[in-house]
């Protein structure tokens, strides 16, 4: 018998003392192989270790700890020296289970739940629609902050420093709600920067802009509540909010922002997305009446605001101007910003000031659904602020990002005048550009994409709005160069000659 | 009227040049704060920048620089030089807006929603709900690594170093589902050293456990369906699942771990989460019968197993015990993973193993819930496991958590002996601290919690399970030094005296 079993198993088992995996590991493997795929009988009782090291040409020892991790497993029965035996335990269910390739897994679907399945069905960006890997690297996507700008040198000093020195209370777990010297410089920037009103207690700290407004959006909400946007709308935003529950509600926009007289014509709604400082996607600012009318009508029929202020750092005009926050006086308003446009998405930092009442309820969400950020990056932000590294990018940045959007404006002259029109934008890292009428803006997007050249289609963002056909721009990530050539390569690719 | 106006107004705006926030900021805020509150009313003249320049003592550009932000902003409306005036558009609701004290908020109370309020209302953590700040530094708090013997030297230079020369494509946004080259890494890890079956392919980046029962619980669970989860249980799952709407049913467990008999009699389910490799917080390992016969279960019921296999990397006896999922044949296990044992919370790293069917479901739920995991961690982690650091680190961690359990034996024996049971245990970062028969070990860790001493209750971990009252009691996150001190003073608080 045991003679048998050698020849069926034991001979297979491919002992490699070349490669870095343990002889005895090798081993365990093997004969659990044997075991699981049947090739190694229940009851079968194995050589002695003494026979089988001699068998494999390896040590005593090496046969010993493979047998003693299959007793322990419960693989074998019995007992080292006097006799060891495979265990008869193992059902014909999981017979052949070790063999089986997790390929083979593709064509099961125990399916998701009818909630996952939802959750599953909603691009949370066009990026991600489009599956494209380029998003990076190519002009014109946008949102993205200059990468040839970012200071890495110091950054990277910075961090380096912080973790050689990282005091025993920030290597474990930290609070959800942030950072509490992050939150207070956080606070004072955006008193002076954008008038708004809080204390560093109503400032938590999230991953970005995505993860307030899907913590926002559960917290807020009911499955089936309504929900204004605006028209054209942020992607995120409408996805976090869907997989809320929420009824989207399209709202559209004119050049004073979101239209609230149209709005209470059409339906109530317990929530409000708006970008009051620069639209997502067209750019305007929301005027100062807008601004009345809307928290006017939050407060008569007793809604919540979500304020994003995504960009408005980047004002080229003035200052950036004050947020919606600010003029709020019921504590309506739930005010969401990012370091991801200012410094970087990879750091994968952003906040959210929130109503003292829901600090608590804001803290436990973020709690619950990823415990917080991590402690030593928010650390460094804090001295990058605090040392003045921060406004001072900030004004760099919109030095910067400005040049690049003439250099847009001059390229487009030069190349696609007639073709696309695009309009100086007070602030941000992106603009529009327009195309002729009756052009279709989606099918141009894809000829531009297929020619590795990122201009998504102004009508991706509309929900029910019809606008002219017309191309997301972004600038700010790109050299005046770099624009420039890719202007010409879009009038080269749309065959288009003036 | 101007004279009169500047009386009331112009005079109070304190304009401070010693401060560092620009006077033509101050004058603005100044000019909006007496608009907004009414003492600058609407359609009031202002005084021409040149006589309010005097008036204030400031250069002419100060004033015009304000004046131009209010005009942009609506507050102001005319053209400098020729006269400007208080808008008109300020309606009363709006007025007192501008000096309103958040602190008011307070007492206002819109509510969250009904999900929002459930929320709000679960706890993730025993820290959590005894909000303590003590938990990073305090023994006996359980699942701390150790502090003293983290790589912070190289880890610092590591990041530095990616950080310093970052390139351009991890400098905007990055894959939901993880870097590649760290999902390979992990998926060659788990095949050696816990015979998990799976493609880098299947393996989700997630910022911890957490985050991986968060998406799991969403993804695979609607509101109301039912789900086992161990009894005693790990709270941040419990709370997860909950979170996600589920009802959660109690399995008691027993030395070969969750009772599956039981289970099948007491209630079907859609989902059960387990801890087979070291049942949290009672400490055994599942049975290989247990294993074969909860595999069976989910099989004939068509459902899923949660396998949270957070800490048997730390096994004292032989080798990890070999995953659940490496037995399933169907795809039914989802596994998850973190970095926060084995190298730091504060990294907030952490990986899901799922089926291949469901990797998509989790990249898109896990890019609508927060985008992705920061990059540059990522990397640098890559580099880590690649280099041997990493296995390097887990070998060194295991003999000094087996040094600190031996401390913590020790140190039981000579101050607490007869009071406090303590055995050895063959895998993690805790043990059970056994005491005696009818004492309340509620009271007892709220005594020694007042003492900054942490050791909480099995109480507070079971549902409806009857077990002996005694402590959790983490070792690994304290050196033999702070274990014996803290023992000592255990029994000085509890006034044992053998």
């Amino acid at each position: 018998m045991v003679k048998n079993v050698k020849k069926i198993a034991f001979a297979n088992i491919p002992l490699n003392s070349e490669n870095n995996i343990p002889l005895y590991q090798q081993l365990y493997d093997g004969l659990r192989e044997a075991i699981l795929s049947g090739s190694l009988k229940a009851k079968t009782r194995l050589p002695s270790t003494r026979t089988l090291a001699k068998e494999l040409n390896v040590s005593r020892n090496t046969v010993m700890n493979a047998f003693e991790q299959l007793l322990m497993e419960g693989y074998l029965v019995g007992k080292i020296g006097s006799g060891t035996y495979v265990a008869q335990t193992l059902p014909d269910e999981l017979l052949h289970t070790g063999v089986i390739k997790t390929k083979e897994q593709k064509q099961k679907n125990f399916g998701l739940s009818k909630r996952g399945e939802f959750l599953a069905s909603i691009p949370v960006s066009l990026a991600q629609r489009y599956r494209t890997s380029l998003t990076n690297t190519t002009p014109f996507q946008n949102g993205l902050p200059a990468y040839d700008a970012f200071p890495f040198e110091r950054w990277s000093k910075m961090l380096a420093k912080c973790w050689k020195h990282l005091p025993r209370k920030a290597f474990g777990y930290g609070s959800s709600a942030g950072y509490k010297p992050l939150r207070e410089a956080i606070a004072n920037h955006l008193a002076t920067t954008r008038a708004v009103k809080c204390s560093a207690e109503q400032v938590i700290i999230v991953s970005g802009s995505q993860q307030a407004l899907d913590l926002a959006s559960r917290l807020l909400l009911d499955p089936q509540d309504i929900v204004w946007v605006e028209d054209p709308c942020y992607m995120g935003a409408r996805s976090a909010l869907q997989a809320a529950g929420a009824k989207v509600v399209p709202i559209p926009v004119d050049n004073e922002g979101i239209n609230v007289a149209y709005g209470e014509v059409k339906s109530s709604a317990k929530l409000v997305y708006v970008t009051p400082s620069h639209q997502f996607p067209l750019g305007m600012a929301m005027s100062l009446q807008r601004r009345v009318a809307l928290l006017e009508w939050a407060s008569h029929n007793n809604a919540w605001i979500l304020e994003d202020d995504y960009d408005s750092d980047f004002r080229y005009i003035g200052r950036p101007i004050a947020s919606l926050q600010g003029l709020d006086s019921e504590g309506r308003v739930i005010y969401i910003g990012t370091f991801s446009k200012v410094l970087s998405p990879t750091l994968r930092l952003g906040y959210v000031v929130v109503p003292l009442n829901l600090v608590d309820a804001f803290s436990s969400a973020r709690a619950l659904s990823d415990r917080h950020s991590p402690q030593v990056e928010q650390m460094v932000l804090t001295d990058f602020i605090a040392e003045g590294y921060f406004s001072q990018h900030i004004r760099r940045m919109r030095a910067l990002y400005s040049e690049r959007q003439e250099a847009l404006i001059e390229a487009v002259k030069e190349h696609l005048l007639g073709f696309l029109s695009v309009y100086p934008s007070e602030t941000g890292m992106h603009t529009i550009g327009w195309l002729p009428d009756k052009s279709n803006d989606l099918a141009i997007s894809e000829t531009l994409m297929n020619n590795q050249i990122i201009a998504y289609p102004l009508s991706m963002y509309t929900i029910e709005a019809k606008l002219p056909p017309s191309l997301l721009l972004g600038y700010s990530g790109f050299s005046p160069e770099d624009i420039y050539l890719a202007v010409k390569k879009m009038a080269r690719v749309l065959e288009y000659t003036k």
